[in-house]
């Protein structure tokens, strides 16, 4: 558990609202972070800890609100000056009903009306979005996105999930779906996906479905497999890894992985003209050499000029910081629209 | 010249905004359509002509102009009433700069500061947007998108151009250029565009695409070629007539035609999740039978079931009269928002 100093705070008036602090929890697959901050996104304390589902939803959701009332005890935050909680959570997200349904992730987690029971709990109203949703608000709101009003956001991890903002809103789509990217199609009856489609983003540059192949394909003992002490471990990470050190197989997977990506992002491009597309994780670990620069050069080849020049293609700003920040980014969206 | 009964019209108030009489203009290749209605889409007077340009952009304007007022004037409409001008004009246009941009269609356009010109001569405000865009907002005001707040609407016609909807709001994104989905790629490396790009929908499904494909493969004698009177003539037009008939070599050039509509579409709805796709010009042609049946099949076979159950394919509502409201549309968007 960490808590991070307090910092001058102070309460903003928007669109009508006197916004006072907002509490943040993202639910990861491995950690929990809360922190509670003001509509500027100044973190004023903060908590990680291990995930641990317990098996019962009820009682992990207890184990959440304890600690958010630790936290906001901490931060001398009292119960009338909290406007609202933002949520992050791993899809499938019903953001209308407030509800987690059965997140593959979190184990023993089926339909969770994790809306009214932290409501109930923390007695401020609460927000939930998918952590893409959630992580595009505030790369957008304090991030690399900064004074973007179109803008994707990517997330390449486990599965490739997306978030958008489109005039300066967030885009949800029917049933909160908008931003799927990780299922555009790059490769006509490709190689099967999780989700049963063929061909999808996610099947080719997906963490999962990359450490597939790699097991399939990697040269042992190849330098992938020794980072990874065994091709059977193998992870993207090991292959950056790999790539960063000039291994030839590492870098021609670097640049299939690169290929891909530019292929999905041309159709979003044409689809939205955004202005900036952000990538998390996997991509910023790549960096500007390994993936941020050549990616730039393959999407300019596939969309047109007056799109492609005037097309940001960022790293995460936000980084590390990110958990701290997507359910704040959440609660602050609830309350002062866009 | 075609003037149609003036109806009962009344003024609206919309965000604060009392909003009269709007004029609508619709610079087509062909033909260019002037209409006076108001905020609930009701058209008082309208008048169509053929487009013949002169090749000198001023005096085509100032003959736009003299129908406008001349139209205004029938209708009983005073300049105090008019309270905006919308334009709808073929790509490319510089929304924010009010100007045309080298309109392929118009002979002798170049660079056009067309609101410049007609505010001057007409003495209210006025908006430009590209013909897709214009649509998408008449659809979804009168047309088949009524009720739809994330909505796709596709022309397909010489090109495929395409507007958005997205939370009630036309999406532009940079440069105006959101929603160019006939370059979505539908080939990796296929069929030359004639943007330069390679693969897009366009190439395919375009009708001039289309056309010089048909020239290439069309049997002949067959009878696509019979109904339009010579191989070298052939257009969508026929190709559907022939469908309809049943001629075998037409029904499976209509069979490619949705495959790759349909493509196209996966990518739109996993990037928007929209609530509907409305399809204009051939593809209402062609109708339910030979378009709309079979291309939702496709799509719903390379979608999740929980997007695809959701989305409606719709033909156009507006069908011939989209040009009559294609303007006041655009001119009601500025005015009201949304």
């Amino acid at each position: 558990m960490v808590w991070c100093a307090a910092r001058s705070v102070r309460p903003r008036i928007e669109r009508g609202f006197r916004i006072g602090f907002l509490l943040g929890i993202d639910i990861g697959g491995s950690k929990v972070a809360l922190a509670v901050g003001d509509p500027e996104g100044r973190v004023r304390a903060r908590l990680r800890r291990a995930t641990e589902p317990s098996g019962e939803a009820g009682a992990d959701l207890d184990r959440i609100a304890a600690d958010a009332r630790r936290l906001l005890a901490e931060a001398g935050v009292a119960s009338r000056e909290l406007t609202a909680v933002g949520v992050s959570a791993p899809g499938p997200v019903d953001a209308e009903r407030g509800e987690l349904v059965h997140p593959p992730n979190l184990r023993g987690w089926g339909r969770v009306p994790l809306r009214a029971a932290l409501q109930e709990a923390l007695g401020a109203p609460v927000v939930i979005e998918n952590d893409a949703n959630a992580a595009a608000l505030a790369e957008w709101r304090w991030g690399a996105g900064r004074g973007f009003d179109d803008l994707v956001y990517l997330t390449m991890s486990t599965g490739v999930g997306g978030g958008l903002i489109v005039g300066g809103r967030l885009c949800t789509g029917v049933g909160g779906n908008a931003g799927e990217i990780g299922h555009l199609p790059v490769e006509w009856n490709g190689e099967p996906c999780a989700c049963g489609l063929r061909g999808c983003l996610e099947a080719y540059v997906g963490g999962a479905a990359w450490t597939r192949r790699l097991r399939r394909i990697a040269p042992e003992p190849g330098r992938v497999a020794e980072l990874a002490g065994g091709r059977e471990r193998a992870t993207p990470r090991e292959l950056v890894a790999a790539a960063r050190e000039g291994d030839v197989f590492a870098l021609a997977e670097m640049a299939r992985w690169n290929e891909y990506l530019a292929r999905a992002l041309a159709a979003v491009v044409f689809v939205l003209a955004p202005q900036a597309v952000i990538l998390g994780t996997i991509a910023t670990a790549a960096g500007e050499e390994l993936c941020l620069a050549p990616l730039r050069k393959l999407v300019a080849a596939r969309v047109w000029p007056l799109l492609g020049e005037r097309l940001a293609i960022l790293p995460s700003g936000l980084g590390d910081a990110l958990p701290d920040h997507a359910g704040i980014a959440v609660a602050l969206h609830s309350r002062a629209g866009g």
